[in-house]
């Protein structure tokens, strides 16, 4: 499926590209007064990322309009009728837009640690978040405004913005209340991920096409692009939190199960009768041994509740690159099918 | 300065439009899938407000066109090139920004009730209110890229919006700063009173302007209407504190004081060598004897300080009327006038 050559090269074309989005991100986002909420602000920003949703945005701005990789300006692209669009400030917007939500989901989750340092709500003070994230959120509409584009692009990618806000409020809003549940649907879950994960890369992929004049046919391409995956990332982020060695994963392998966090591995072995509650005692991931988390991937695997996710995003990612075939064939086009592999044969 | 019958005009024109807002409330943001989000969005505007800012943008779009109040339909408003703009989910996208601000800020501010109501967080909790507060920043944005106003127009809308959002975080921030303060200057003070409140009414008065095509001196001379008006109506609410008997404020006279909110009239009090922290011994409001409270206003009234405040307020108020001198004399340009008036001669 995935080569090595293929994870180099998604890995080279966001290593090219990260110098730039980190010199954008200073950009747009200067430190200024109140000094403190500004640097809550771009804290997180700053404590790393990959920069994957910016770089498929500017990916696809190159793909769209048929020009190589790195051989435009992105501050200055020429849209398809010629005039120049600023297609890193949309990047940048879409990345802040995605530091917003992680300041504010850490609140919510208690999770005092991301991207190695402690969360906003840790570093700084709960209030301090919930204004970096507002901040944040208004700032990356700002942005947006004042891409140069024509303004019926431009009024038209602030739209597709705002509905992709309101629907990643939905989306945590469903996984919050999942929490309480016994009952979930597979589908729902689904839903679920599309909400909160996947429609940010719909919006990375498809804003270019919008703001550089083209159809919207090509447009809504991108977007399921996007959408298939991103959903294709999510289900595989929980296939690996059951396959991948503690050691490669950074955190305990299994934290899903003992957490009881219900993913579509454990929704699906529901469905086959599997008494997934039983299968760790353990009640947090510190207390869980290897043996009790082998046995229940056994378990798991045995009910082919590890294949259908695997099955699931293999799919969705073919999928997502059939999209793109209304894209003329370049390089920029085949790196974004090379990313969506790459989000699905990645190690962690 | 203020007649009862002025004060009695802009309660009819608020009155006269505020059935047509909370039908517009209802339309814009109904509740559907996830319920319990979309009910903690709603629970706010629910618990009541005057709906003031939507009722200036009525106003200004009237005033602006040169058309008698009530005579045109809000939703579908004739600009001034004659394509129908829908003024009234720009007016309602003014409120629900609003109504964000004021879940956020209730939760960074620990105050459990609002609008006589338990706060959203107190409601439901602290995750649910963060999250009703983004989703109402989202749909505001969302309504206002769909005013089928000129792309240009509404694109200037959305700018002149999100700017306005950043700037109510900085003031917010501002203000959580100063608690920890004891060296704030009056023009320090009045910045933040200007981003944290003022702008939003700038915002209420520009838009109908910029969305029905006005020309930007109009735009800017209603926004500075906004802005001086916003900072007297602010000022005057720290008079009132003092000056209005608890019965009628429904809250504890001098609250302020007791809870050590630095506001015009203590840093003037300061300025003049007066012991503001000294004035008041009593730790909560309701452990403070109105014969405290009575000691205090002497003294602050006696450095000039109450009169200082009222003076500016009064000043901003004329301020805020002569920029309405660019539009044409009209029925909804004089109830603009009045309300600057009314928010300075209300009672609470």
């Amino acid at each position: 499926m995935t080569s090595e050559t293929t994870e180099a090269r998604v890995l080279d074309a966001i290593r090219e590209r990260r110098d730039l989005v980190n010199a954008a991100i200073d950009e747009e986002l200067p430190i200024r007064r109140p000094e403190r909420l500004y640097e809550a602000s771009r804290y997180i920003l700053e404590a790393g990322g990959k920069r994957l949703r910016p770089t498929v945005t500017m990916l696809a701005a190159e793909a769209v309009t048929d020009v190589d990789p790195l051989s435009m300006d992105y501050r200055s692209f020429p849209s398809l009728s010629g005039d120049p669009v600023d297609v890193m400030r949309a990047a940048v917007s879409i990345e802040v837009i995605q530091s917003f939500t992680l300041i504010h989901d850490d609140i919510m989750d208690e999770d005092d640690l991301r991207r190695g340092v402690p969360a906003v709500h840790e570093q700084y003070d709960t209030s301090t978040a919930i204004l970096a994230g507002d901040t944040l959120y208004s700032k990356a509409f700002e942005m947006m405004t004042e891409t140069g584009a024509d303004p019926t692009d431009g009024l038209e990618a602030m739209r597709l913005l705002a509905t992709t806000c309101t629907e990643i409020c939905e989306g945590q809003a469903l996984d919050v209340a999942f929490e309480a549940r016994d009952d979930i649907e597979p589908d729902e879950y689904l839903e679920m991920v599309e909400l909160k994960t996947a429609v940010l890369y719909g919006a990375a992929a498809a804003t270019p096409a919008v703001l550089l004049g083209a159809d919207e046919e090509v447009a809504d391409a991108l977007y399921q692009y996007g959408i298939d995956s991103g959903r294709a990332f999510q289900i595989q982020d929980d296939v690996l939190d059951l396959t991948v060695p503690s050691e490669e994963l950074g955190k305990q392998r299994g934290s899903d199960l003992v957490e009881e966090k219900e993913t579509l591995i454990t929704l699906h072995a529901r469905e086959q009768g599997v008494d997934v509650d039983g299968l760790v005692d353990a009640e947090t991931p510190a207390a869980v041994t290897e043996a009790e988390v082998e046995a229940a991937v056994d378990a798991l695997s045995a009910a082919g509740s590890i294949d259908f996710a695997r099955e699931m995003a293999v799919d969705l990612t073919e999928r997502s690159k059939e999209h793109l075939d209304v894209l003329p064939e370049n390089e920029s086009r085949r790196l974004l099918e090379d990313i969506a592999d790459y989000l699905i044969a990645r190690g962690y």
